[in-house]
Formats: structure tokens, sequence, C-alpha cells
């Protein structure tokens, strides 16, 4: 039987999920993947989590070299999270010919095309089904599920974090700094919560996927970025009234060869399938040129979902390691290959004063940019003000910036309450 | 690059689309997955398909000893459906040491044994993703996708036939026979429609996922099946009315190494993710021992969904061969290694005679099979007759067949309407 040698760098949540899964169904992976994995070293300095899971010390050191001059490590997998020394641990294991996995969304998403560089050269594969949407085969699923198939489009929910906390504001009325202390309380979110809840691990995610999906390379700064924080809880029960659930979506797309990436939230009509994901779990949709449409649901984070997705790259790995080469093309494009200017319909929430003649005002500036008002809802007004809710046909991103910024403009309006894209 | 030859066996939708797909992707394949797939041979008889495709006709014959004894095929990708000659056509080819590519689930469930023995001694691969659920891509998550997890159980909707059906009854309140002929007439399904609603190909799909997931052979003959011909669209109507949606559904489970396996229509709770799984599509959830709960959801049936896996089950095994091989333990087990008295919650609607004394004679026999009742709905009584609806707490299946048999035997029970299972 094939025996691969496997190096853990970090026993964190999921490096110490990895090792109970590896160690707990090392039988099974031996009598049903044919492959009989050995932890042949860990790095890790934290003596009391060596200790918990009853590790052998002579095979834990703090070390890199203990790993990259090691010739029964196959295979490098690294837990540490963030850039540094996740990034040059893992460009020397490459460079020494070793096969590495990953769920370090952060670290593959900046620096991609140094990691690929010198897996092409030291002929080592990457592995990083755990870094998109923890549990959920999507990786599998672009790479050996939909070879005869161009992506058209992705669409989905790649955290759970915020997703938890939209949840909560949704079904339980919570206010957003309410339900983050929540999400905090349960573990759900971090002390620091910034790269959940402003997008940026939503971010990362798409560049990964949408890069892999559209045999094209779109760095994060190619991708529009928009967190949850200044979603309200009155905005998302306007919603639903007119049938929406309020999403932190990821869309890419590629039409005519141009490429349109966008983080945000959105307002997700019920009976879409993005809808009903709710708490911590995710979802990617995928649209095929010849499948159409498929879902993958389940958990985006969490030890053992993630480490479950660490074990299969691993075993993946360990059996077919070209499944892990020579998956990006990291040709830079210009920004004439990205759409900027993309297409949605938008939920505009307006607070102005109680006057007549204030709707012209404002009709006259949505013809200007040539947006198109599919309805309108005028809310309860109070002494002197009113609100007023707009939803508008499809129109141009551009556009609808522009207008706003003079609508806000307008003696009569008060405040432009939320600007919420709609799919 | 390597260079791969394939034969197609039978031109009927999903061959067709298979070779366009094949044809018009070819160079995407080339160069995005590495390999060069090359159509050698086509087993063909009807001229106006090879015609209508513009297929060479030197390619295209009716001998299938032109695609066993061509060293140049590699893959054979089976189009007959039923067992013969499929059966005989994928046994030669897998004797001459090709691999082989077959969406033809009834011959997978029924011949899974021989076919895998002649693998074995052949040393090809069998791939059957388009076997299971068209084009998602549920095979390659087992096999490819949770390595480090044992599969705990399967619950899924695998016709799109049925699911179309139902969801007719359901949405536009048609009957049982109007809804069939209305997917008859909109080709979702055949004019024998036998196999999908008394769900034989449900059941055929379900004893080749479980037997991979579980790693246990589960035949057709250990699942009980029961299709959706009786469903009437009162008790869907009354379901809805108490939150549930009516789903034909496929569940297996493994508990303490015993297997049930079962295929039946179930009430779903509406939160529930298969709930909103409707019309055509498809939907497979399964419980992983570490990933928890991950659900895959797609186009079941259709020539290209179904023409988009078998193009990634031919790129698959033109790449890694291996993938097919050595996936199933045929050992054949026994009854005691099958649960068949399972457990439900159940819904029971019965006509009674509008007399006082009835309910104490049915809560006797519940009673007597230690069935515990929920909850209890009295209908609208007509002139001398009434209906009542009884939800119960989870009970054995074998204890609801004999109080239900005994229950009709009542003199104050006119007829027992429905028993449909709740998940």
């Amino acid at each position: 039987m094939k025996k691969i040698g496997v190096a853990l760098l970090g026993l964190g949540v999921v490096g110490s999920s990895t090792y109970r899964i590896l160690t707990d169904q090392a039988d099974y992976i031996r009598k049903n993947h044919g492959v009989d994995i050995e932890i042949v070293h860990i790095l890790e300095k934290n003596k009391q989590r060596i200790e918990e899971l009853g590790i052998d010390k002579s095979i834990v050191s703090t070390d890199i070299n203990n790993v990259v001059n090691n010739p029964n490590i196959q295979i490098v997998a690294e837990f540490f999270g963030g850039i540094e020394p996740a990034r040059t641990f893992l460009l020397a294991s490459l460079n020494a010919g070793k096969s590495i996995v990953t769920a370090n969304k952060e670290l593959f998403s900046k620096h991609r095309c140094e990691l690929t560089d010198a897996s092409n050269k030291g002929g080592g594969g990457i592995f990083f089904e755990a870094s998109c949407v923890g549990g959920v085969p999507i990786i599998r699923t672009l790479t050996l599920g939909m070879q005869g198939d161009q992506i058209l489009s992705i669409a989905g929910i790649f955290n759970g974090t915020t997703n938890y906390i939209l949840s909560k504001m949704s079904n339980d009325g919570m206010g957003y700094s309410e339900a983050l202390t929540e999400a905090q309380r349960l573990g759900f979110a971090e002390a620091d919560p910034t790269a959940d809840v402003e997008a940026y691990d939503t971010m990362y995610k798409l560049s990964i996927l949408s890069s892999l999906a559209f045999h094209k390379s779109v760095p994060i700064d190619k991708i529009y970025r928009e967190g949850i924080c200044a979603i309200t809880k009155e905005d998302i029960n306007y919603g639903k009234e007119f049938g929406y659930t309020l999403k932190l979506l990821a869309i890419a797309k590629i039409t005519n060869g141009k490429i349109e990436a966008r983080v945000h939230p959105a307002f997700v009509e019920n009976n879409h399938p993005l809808a009903s994901v709710s708490g911590s779990f995710n979802a990617v949709m995928l649209e095929g040129s010849n499948v159409g449409d498929i879902m993958l649901y389940g958990r985006g984070a969490g030890g053992f979902p993630t480490g479950s997705a660490i074990v299969s790259d691993i075993v993946c790995c360990a059996k077919y390691p070209d499944a892990g080469r020579g998956l990006f093309d990291n040709s830079v494009l210009t920004n004439s290959d990205f759409n900027t200017d993309f297409q949605c319909r938008y939920y505009i929430r307006i607070n102005v004063s109680d006057k007549s003649g204030v709707l012209a005002n404002i009709a006259k500036v949505f013809g200007e940019y040539d947006i198109s008002i599919s309805s309108m809802h005028q809310l309860e007004p109070s002494s002197d003000s009113a609100s007023i809710i707009f939803f508008t046909h499809m129109t141009f991103e551009l556009g609808i910036n522009k207008a706003i910024k003079k609508i806000k403009a307008l003696d009569v309006v008060n405040s432009v309450y939320a600007v919420i894209r709609l799919i």
C-alpha cells in the first residue's frame, strides 16, 4: 500500500481537528482509499495542545527545516493562517518538491502566483479545498466534476459569520451590533470581526474560485467589496415585506470574455435557493454551459468540517498529486478585461421632507441617469418627514452612484438611508 | 499531450449531447485539462442521427468488435440504457482492458458485481457519475471529496419526473393523472412512466449511492420501494396546511453497522432544504461523520446535464483511471445486516362513520402497537362520515402496518385513505 508522509504546520482548531481525523480514520482511509497516511512531523510551540492530543513529542518542533529537509514527508498541510510565516514555509516546501495543502484563503488569494510558480518548478501539487467554503467540495467539483463545462457564473454565500449575523437580524429582529455580539459570544465571530463583516474573507474566496472557474486571474483588487456593517434591521424588515432575504453575496460572471466580480449585501428573492441558506451554513451556485445551475451547500467553517476538506485534500494528493498542478492561468489581465459598471436592480430608501414636489425632484435625477423605477412605496410619514422606498429596474452601477450623490445633495432630501442591490 | 480514444455506444439524447460537448469543447478540454479526447468509434444504427451530427461515417458501425478490438480506444461510453446489449458490450470492453463510462443506473445497480469483477481483472476503471442524479457531481463528492468522512446517511430527491409531477400537484392543484399527462406532454415523463412513478429509477440510484457511500453492498431487493401513483392532491393539500411538502425521497442510513434503505413518498417540513427542491431539479443530502450535512442540487436528467457528467467522467478517466477502480465492496450481506423495521413519524388519514366511540376504537388499536399520537385533526364531516388525520410520534414501520390492517377491519372505519411517512 502507498505510504505517504504528512507534516502539519500548526495545531489550532483546524489543525487539531485534522490531526484527530487522520488518526481516528487511519484504518478507514487505508481500507477504503488504499493509502497509508503517516503524520511524520508537526510544527507547534503550544505544549498544551500537543499534550491534549497525546502526540509523541519526538515528532514535534518549531523548525521548518525539519519538514523541508525530511525526505519522508511528501505533503505539507498548513494551518497558521495569515501571510507569514505561512508563505515562506509553503514556498520552501514547494521548492523542496513537496505538495502543499492549505485552508489559508488570504495567503492563497494574494500569493497564488508565486505559489503556483513554485509548484510548477518543484513538481508538487497545491490543494486548497478547505480554503473556500470549508467542507463543501467546491474545488473538487470545479476541477474534477465539470471538465466539459465552461463556468459562466458563480454566486454564493461564502461566510458563515456574516450569514449568522444577518439571519439573527432577520429572524430575531436584532440590530447589527447585538447580532455581532451574540455571534462573538457563541464563537461564530472573532474578537476582531473585520475580515468577516467587511467581506475581506468572502473576497479572498471569490478571487480563488473565480480564478479557478474562469481559467483567468481575478486578483482581489479587481473585486468590488462592500461589507454588512451599515445594514440595519429596518431595511432587512422592509425587504422581507417585499419578499426578499438579505444575504452577503459573492458574485462573479464572465460575459464575452469580460469578468465581473463583486461582494456585497444583496436582497435575494425568497424562492431563490440561496435565500434559505441560513445561520452558519454556506452555499455556492455555479452555472455551467452544459449542466446548467448546480448548488453545493454545507458548513463553511468549523474545525471538523474544514478538517474534513483538508483530509480529503491529503488523500486526493496522495493518490493523484497531478490533480493539484497547473490549475491556474496566472497571465496578468488589464483593466479592460474587467467589467466594473455592472448591472443590477436596486432597493433605495430615502428620507425626505414631507412637502409637495419632492418626488418630482428625485424622479428627475433618476431620469437623468436613465434609471427606471419599477415600484415606489411611501412609508408612514412622521411629523415633518417621510421615507420612500424605490425599487429600480436593471440599471448600471455607475449611474446609480452618480444619481445617489446628486439626490443626497437635494434640499428636500434629508438622508439616503440605504442602497442595496437585488439579485 | 495525453491522447485518449473514446467509443460512444449509442447516439440517443444523452449520447448525442455527449458527442456535441466532446467536439465543441475539445479545445477547452485540451487547454484547461490537458487531455486530447478523440472519438474513435461510434455504435449507432440510426442514420439520421449520424447525419444530423455531421459524423464521418467511417467511424460508425453496429459491431461491438470494432470497439473491443481497437487498441486506440481506451474508454467506452455507453448510452443504450436497459440491460442488454449494454451489459454484454460493457463486460467485453472491461475484459479487453478498457475503462467504461455509463449513465445506466438499471444495469449498474443490478450487475455492479460482475462489472466490478471484470474491472478488477481487466484493469480498466468504471465511471458512473451520470448514473446518479445526472449533472450533480455526487459520485465525485463521495469518492474524491469526503475521504476522511464515514457517510452516516443519504437522503435525496433523485427523480425529476416524479418531482415535477408532485410539484405540479402541489403548486397548481392538479390531480396525479393530470400532472402525469402534463409531464408526458412536456417530455419530462416517458410514454410508459412505470420506472419513474413506481420509483424503480430512484431505487436503482439509491442502490448505487448507498453501496458506494457505505462501502457495503446494498442490492435493490434490500430497498423498500413505494411509488407516487396513490398520492392524491387532497393529501398534498392537507400536508401543506400543516407545513409539509410532499416529495418522493430516497433514504439510506447506516447505524451500528446495520443498513436501512428505502424509497417512498414523504412529507418534508417546509424549512428542510429538500422541501424547496422543485420541478425537475434533484438534490442529495449527505451526512458525513466530520463534515456534517452537505447538499448538492442540480438537474438530474436531460441531455446536456447528463452529457456534462459523462464528459467529466471521460476526462477524469483519461487523467486518473485509478479513480474508477476498487470503489465497491461486493461482499454479500445477510438479512440481519439490514434494518427493515425502520422508524418514522406518520401521517394517517382515515374516513370513519360519524358516530360516538369511533375514536376510542381507533385509539385502542394504536395503543396495542405502542403507537403514540402527536396530534389529531378532524376534518369537515359530511352527512354520515368524517375524516380524521393523525400524526404519530416516531414509531416502527411493522407496528404501523399491523395497526393499519386492524384499523381497516374495524366496523366504524370506512377507509384508510393514506399512510404517508414524515421526515
